[in-house]
């Protein structure tokens, strides 16, 4: 079942180690099927050089596993949550990727100082309150979703496309697997910039609002111009 | 037409992600015919690794499609303005590279703090003023480029090759595209050493004038010593 | 003899280089048969592209030779050291990797800022004491292995996976050579990203101990549950 | 004629950008015919992935071109004013390596942070004066060479194989043009590592001279016990 899916969702997983996001086997990718709900998700703890498509496992929106072989990624309930509170979002990725995690680790939103920022999101990339004792206690992976989707309240996911979980990394997410991979990479890319940028100048200031305004909307909604046509 | 040119043209677009000046589809170089004053760039959002050189758009110098199925890149009101801005300039290349970046959203001019800088150009790379929210609402790419245009006045493309854009990222120029592309390399190495240099030492010095001098004339201009005759 | 272990110990050393934590020679790996207590250990600044499973040492307890043409390496009585004080220890790793070392030679413990490392251990990596003088001339590389062992103690070598040392580099261990290769990777990658936190953050604070300890026991014990079963 | 030391100084050359410390055409490798004093050094400007064994350019010890087609590197009066200078050196090389050339940006010596940078060398990486005016007028290349033995004077080669060009880059001698090599992959290691030591601690202090000592002597002189006899 969902074949075409589970071929997205291995490409995504794929290409996490190739872009320099993941190490070892920190990171999962996943996508949704609109139509059933199901869910496309990374085994957990396989090495992504011997990873194929028959690896691949198919839950349902509680996390019961409808196929596949493997046990699925730990951080399935945190997808799920995302899949339920976001609306419009059919790809999750999460990594440790370098400098992101230090800002996550460091407890600090990234501000938009760029463009290439602001071609992601108008806005900064927020990072979640630290969970407590009794979030852990109540379900850990499904309290961080819990964290990331109240952090988004009131703006749209296209708005907040990914989000520093306190202390630990990012979530991203998009249209589909593959978008969400993007976000991943640009992401890392926009995360280091921002802490070099802050290194050369502690008091460094964002982006004036109409140059963000300008360039979000370049590349989003109906007045993007960007890329093909 | 211009098939020799255009062949040039992809062959610079293809060096940048493979120089690690680019990632996914954030940069751009053009070249110019400098008989017809046509100009052959990358097309908008187009992936490097399926990019041929059916792909490559021709434009005229008021930016309109004279050959080619694809829409060119957004930068090109930039990119046409420096031609007309720049004498001597057939080749130019714009990338978010990192470190060059990190320099542009500090809003710093990167000094010359050594003989490899000087080798590039003889002063420092300079930050243009931001864009205003009236130069936005004008014609956002064409107005980056007249600011690229204000702040190199009084100087030779050649002693000013390249520019960081306030809060954006470098535009680079050259004699051809590959020359171009031969400064934005120049220019991300001489970023990150520069940022390096003043990370150690917060007040570093730029290199005595003496030596700034010998080394740009070591090769450029009619006394140039280096390479082969 | 211990054809196998020997396999296991040259595919842990090559894959150091791979993963970028060592450069030119610094850096070697070994496993130990617990049977016969007799360690197989890389030879002594032989290139990593010629080595061969014919180059690899078999060592007793007590540093001797019992087969192979080459002189091991010279860290080898560090390695016995620990084999020695580290129970259920059977594989360990040195390197001079970038980030770590940098630790080392700052004399600075890692503290736990994520769960990337909390995933790894549940506390600080550890920095030894200096060798003194008399260190130094009762046996230079013995001494480092006890100085590693006296900043252990207490704690299990599970629990304590990697420790600096002073002004030198990291020393990893595990349950086999490839399992101290993985210890080797995460610690490089967790002393970046720290590394990185920290000059983000002077300030930065640790990771609460209720998140800690869930990220540790979802590897690590009788509860875990990352992975295949 | 010379065809052996060609061989070796072009090998030594193209391993330069594949250990990461060339960028284009900035570097150079040369090696010395300890017979005839006759020097092999690369060509000027030429691009790495083209270069032969026929480019390689055979000076005598007045600069004078003895065999070749191509003009030598610009730095060959440097390289011939260090075989003068430095006895038992027969392989030079320049690079301008990113972190050692930070460095020689800040015109700050390298300490001693660790063992490390002590199986190279006893003490500091020391940073040349800054050339003066008359200096650049009398012969910019032969002056830096003369700078360099100025700072190397009173110890041996073997105990100072690379100085800080103030403002420039490393220049790294051996044994050979492949030592000289080996001496530049050991000092941009080296390089990086004290520079992030210095950025988590600015009041880091080096090691002790007795682990110093031990380290340097493992490595080399009459009683090394390191690598294979």
């Amino acid at each position: 079942m969902l074949e075409e899916l589970k071929a997205t969702v291995l490409a995504a997983n794929l290409e996490l180690p190739r872009a320099g996001l993941v190490t070892l086997t920190w990171g999962n990718a996943s996508g949704q099927d609109r139509e059933t709900g199901l869910v496309v998700i990374k085994p957990s703890g396989v090495p992504y050089d011997a990873m194929t498509v028959e690896d691949m496992v198919v839950v349902d929106s509680e996390g019961r596993v409808v196929e596949g072989e493997r046990r699925p990624s730990t951080d399935t309930p945190t997808h799920l949550a995302l899949y339920r509170g976001l609306p419009g979002v059919s790809g999750v990725v999460h990594t440790h990727s370098t400098w992101a995690t230090a800002w996550a680790q460091a407890r600090r939103s990234i501000p938009v100082f760029g463009t290439t920022h602001a071609d992601l999101c108008p806005g900064d990339v927020p990072v979640t309150d630290p969970l407590t004792p009794e979030d852990v206690l109540s379900g850990y992976e499904f309290a961080t979703g819990s964290k990331i989707i109240s952090i988004v309240a009131g703006r749209s996911p296209q708005e907040v496309p990914a989000v520093l979980v306190n202390g630990h990394g990012p979530f991203c997410w998009g249209s589909s697997a593959a978008d969400a991979v993007v976000t991943a990479i640009t992401l890392e890319s926009v995360a280091k910039m921002a802490w070099l940028t802050v290194a050369l100048d502690p008091a460094a200031v964002p982006l004036p609002e109409h140059i963000v305004a300008r360039h979000f909307t370049r590349k989003h909604g109906s007045g993007a111009y960007y890329g093909q046509p």
